[in-house]
C-alpha cells in the first residue's frame, strides 16, 4: 500500500526564494516519490485565524496556488485542493471538537505563546486569542485524518499539533470505532536537514529579517536587484576569494549541480570578481526560476485555468471524503431515519458481499459457484454447455434472489436456505 | 416582512408530558402565527457534546422528530430539518469561530457551571470540559444567524448564548460587512408564562424527579397507569374535595377547554371520587394525545415517510443556506480564483436588479418602462393595443437584451445606451 503524504499550505504573505529552496522544491521531488500518494492544499480555513483582510486572503491563495503549480507541482499526479473546498472538512472538525478535551487545547504551544506575550504586555491571559487561534489544532486534526494520511511534513513547531490529530483519532477509534481503526495516526516528518537559504544579509532568509531574495514578484529585474545587495567582503577583482561561508555561494550551491559548485568555487578562488560572480548567480538562478516564472504569469493572466485545476482537485479530494464522511457520521450516530440500527461497523462488514464464481472445467463445461462473504460455498451449478447460459442464471438470481431458486433451478444447495437466502439478498440491496 | 423564529430541538432524552404542554404544544402553536416564518431543527450535532452512544443518538432522533410531527408540527408550512443535513451549518460556525474572543467563551454560563463543578470535586477546572462543550455557543449562533432568525424562544439558561450570537454577528458585520447588515441580529424570547405541568408528586414533571407521565411511549396504558400514581389527598368518595393545588387538577386543566375546567371542579367539590376523577383525567388527555399517538407509530412503522419529510425540510433549508453562505465566504475572501476582487457587497448591489413595470392607462392601452435597480427611468415603451404584445415585448428584451433594441422597436430611450444595455445584461445575467 503506498504511503499518504499531507501538506498544508499556508495561503497568505508572500513568497521568497528561501521558501522555495527550503520549502516547494522538496516537497514537490518528495511527491514525485514511487509508493506516495501526496495530498496538498490550500489551509485557506486557516488563513482567516490571522487575517481579516477579505481582498488580502483571496489574492494571497491566488497567488501562493500558482507559485506551486508553476513550481512544478504536478496536480495530474497529486490531489492539490483549497481546504475551503471540501465541506466535509469543516463538518469533520465538528465531530472531532466533540472527542476532544479542552483540557488538551490549553497546552497548545501556539495557544500559550499568545497567552503568554498578553501577560508580559499587562493584559488579561486571552486578551489577543480568538477562539479559532484556541482550537485550530482541532481544525489541523480534520485536515490530517479525513485523509487518513500516515505523514505529515511540519515545522518543529508544528509536531504537537500532529500529536494532537494522533490523540484525537485515536480517541474518536476507541469510542466509536467498535474495536476498529476508522482512523489512521498521523506520523510528523520533520527534515532535520532542510535546506536553510542565507538572506542577503547571511542570515536566515526571511521577511522579517527584510533580506529577501523574491521568487516571481518583480521578474528577473527584481532577481538582479536582489542579488545585486547580497553582502559579501569588500576583496577586489583578481584578489583570490574564500568561497565558504559567503552567502552568495550558499545560495549558488542551492540552484547548481556539484560540477557547478566546485567550479564556481575555483573561479572565486582564482580571482573572480564579486560583480562578475553576482551575474553569474543570477544566471544560475534564472536558469531554474526564469521558464517557472512564465508559467506563474500565465496562470495568474487566466485565472480561470487555476480554478479549474482547484476544482478538479477538490472532486478528487471529495471522492475519498465524501464517502469516508458517511462512514464517520453513522458511527457516531448521525444516521438516516431508515437506518437507525445500522452501525458503521455493521455497515463495513455488509459491505463484504458473497460473490458469484463462474469459470470452466476441465470437461470443456461451464459452471459457477456462489460463496459467502467469508468463503463458504453456498450454492454448485451443474454443468453449462454454454458460458452464456451459466452468466444467465448467475444474472437471474442477482436479480431475484432465493425466488429463483426453484425446484428445477440447475443448482445444488450446499448450505441452509436461510445462509443462501441471505447471501442472494445482498446482491439485491447492492443494486 | 415576515419574522423568522428559530427553534432548537434536544434530540436526545424521551419526552413526557411536560414537554408536550410546556414546549412542543405551543411552539407548534405559535408557528401557526400569521406573519411568523418558522425554522425548527433537530440539534443532533448538538448532541454529540453530551452523548457517545451512537445508537442512542440515531434512536433518540428519530423518535422526537416523529413526536413533533405527531403532535402537529405542519412541515409544508414550516422549515423542518435536522442541522446535520445542512452542511453549511458546520462551515459557518468556522467562519464564526476566527470572529470569537477566546475571553468571551471563558464566561459563557454552561462552561462556568462545569469548572465549577470539576473545581468543587477537587478537579482540574477544565476535567470534564470537551472542547465542543467549551465552543457549543458558536455553533448556536451560526444555527441562528445562518436564516437570519429574528427571535428565538429559549429558556432563559439560554439568554446568555443569544447574546453571544448577537455579538458574534455583530462583529462579523462590522469586519466584513462594509457597512451593511450581512447577519440578521437575534433576540431572545423567553416566555415568562410557559406552562409548567406538575408530575405525579406535584413537583415540575421532569424526568430527574421520576414524576412523569410518558407521552406517547407505553400506549394508553402507560398514560392510565402513571395517572393512577398522581398524588391526591385521602379523601373518599362522596367526600367534597378542594381541588385547588392539586397536581390532578393542574394536569387536567391543560388539556380542557374553560367549561370543562369549570365542571371538573364543580364535580370534585360534589365529591366525585379520586379513582373516578382519574379515569376523567386519563380520558380527557387521551382525547388530545390519543390520535397523536397513532400518528406518530405510524411515523415510527415508516421510516422513510419521516426520512422524506427530513429531506425535504433541508432542501427547503438548504434553498436558503447555500447561497447565503456563498454570499458569506465572499466577504471574508474565501472566492474562487477567478473573482479574487469582487467583494460580496459589490455583488449584493448587483442583487438590486433593474426591473421592468408593465400598466396599462386611462386611454386603456398597455405600456410598459424599464427602471434602473435606483428607480432611474431608462426605457418608456409606446402604446399597444394588447397586453400580451407589451409582455412579449418585456421578455424578448430580457432575453436578448441590448441586442433586441433594433430602430424599430417600439421603445423610446431615456438614458444612454450604455446604461439602458447595462441594465439588460443584469436579466441575462439573471437568467
Amino acid at each position: 500500500m503506498s504511503s499518504r503524504v499531507l501538506t498544508g499550505i499556508t495561503t497568505t504573505g508572500t513568497l521568497h526564494l528561501g521558501n522555495y529552496v527550503g520549502a516547494i522544491r522538496p516537497a514537490i521531488a518528495a511527491s514525485r516519490t514511487a509508493g506516495v500518494e501526496s495530498f496538498f492544499f490550500m489551509a485557506d480555513f486557516h488563513a482567516l485565524i490571522k487575517c481579516d483582510e477579505p481582498d488580502r486572503i483571496a489574492r494571497s491563495s491566488r497567488a501562493i496556488a500558482a507559485t506551486w503549480l508553476a513550481a512544478g507541482l504536478d496536480a495530474e499526479r497529486v490531489t492539490f485542493y483549497r481546504q475551503s473546498d471540501i465541506p466535509e472538512i469543516p463538518e469533520l472538525t465538528w465531530l472531532l471538537t466533540c472527542v476532544t478535551a479542552k483540557g488538551q487545547m490549553n497546552r497548545a504551544h501556539a495557544y500559550k505563546a499568545a497567552v503568554d506575550a498578553a501577560v508580559a504586555a499587562g493584559e488579561e491571559p486571552d486578551a489577543n486569542v480568538s477562539l479559532g487561534l484556541f482550537s485550530y489544532p482541532v481544525l489541523m486534526a480534520a485536515d490530517i485524518l479525513m485523509f487518513n494520511a500516515h505523514k505529515v511534513p511540519v515545522g518543529k513547531d508544528q509536531i504537537q499539533h500532529i500529536e494532537m490529530a494522533r490523540d484525537v483519532g485515536q480517541r474518536f477509534n476507541h469510542l466509536f470505532g467498535q474495536g476498529k481503526d476508522l482512523f489512521t495516526l498521523p506520523e510528523a516528518v520533520t527534515d532535520a536537514e532542510m535546506e536553510l537559504l542565507p538572506g542577503l544579509d547571511g542570515r536566515k532568509m526571511s521577511k522579517s529579517y527584510d533580506n529577501v531574495i523574491p521568487l516571481f514578484e518583480g521578474g528577473a529585474k527584481a532577481l538582479q536587484e536582489a542579488v545585486a545587495r547580497i553582502v559579501t567582503d569588500s576583496k577586489l577583482p583578481g584578489e583570490p576569494k574564500d568561497p565558504e561561508g559567503q552567502a552568495l555561494v550558499t545560495i549558488f550551491d542551492a540552484f547548481a549541480t556539484p560540477d557547478e559548485r566546485a567550479a564556481f568555487r575555483a573561479a572565486l578562488r582564482g580571482g573572480l570578481g564579486w560583480g562578475e560572480a553576482k551575474q553569474q548567480l543570477v544566471a544560475q538562478i534564472e536558469g531554474q526560476i526564469g521558464p517557472m516564472r512564465a508559467r506563474y504569469a500565465e496562470l495568474m493572466a487566466h485565472p480561470e485555468q487555476l480554478e479549474a485545476i482547484l476544482q478538479a482537485g477538490a472532486a478528487k479530494a471529495r471522492a475519498i471524503a465524501i464517502p469516508f464522511l458517511k462512514t464517520l457520521r453513522e458511527a457516531v450516530g448521525l444516521r438516516p431515519y431508515t437506518q437507525t440500527a445500522t452501525t458503521a461497523i455493521a455497515k463495513a462488514e455488509k459491505a463484504a458481499l458473497p460473490v458469484f464464481k463462474q469459470y470452466r472445467e476441465a470437461d470443456g463445461k461451464f459452471y459457477f459457484k456462489l460463496l459467502s462473504a467469508g468463503g463458504e460455498l453456498l450454492l454448485q451449478s451443474q454443468a453449462f454447455e454454454q458460458g452464456r447460459d451459466a452468466g444467465q442464471w448467475v444474472a437471474r438470481l442477482k436479480k431475484d434472489g432465493a425466488v429463483a431458486l426453484t425446484a428445477d433451478a440447475p443448482v445444488q444447495r450446499e448450505a441452509s436456505e436461510a445462509d443462501i437466502a441471505a447471501a442472494l439478498a445482498a446482491f439485491q440491496e447492492e443494486a
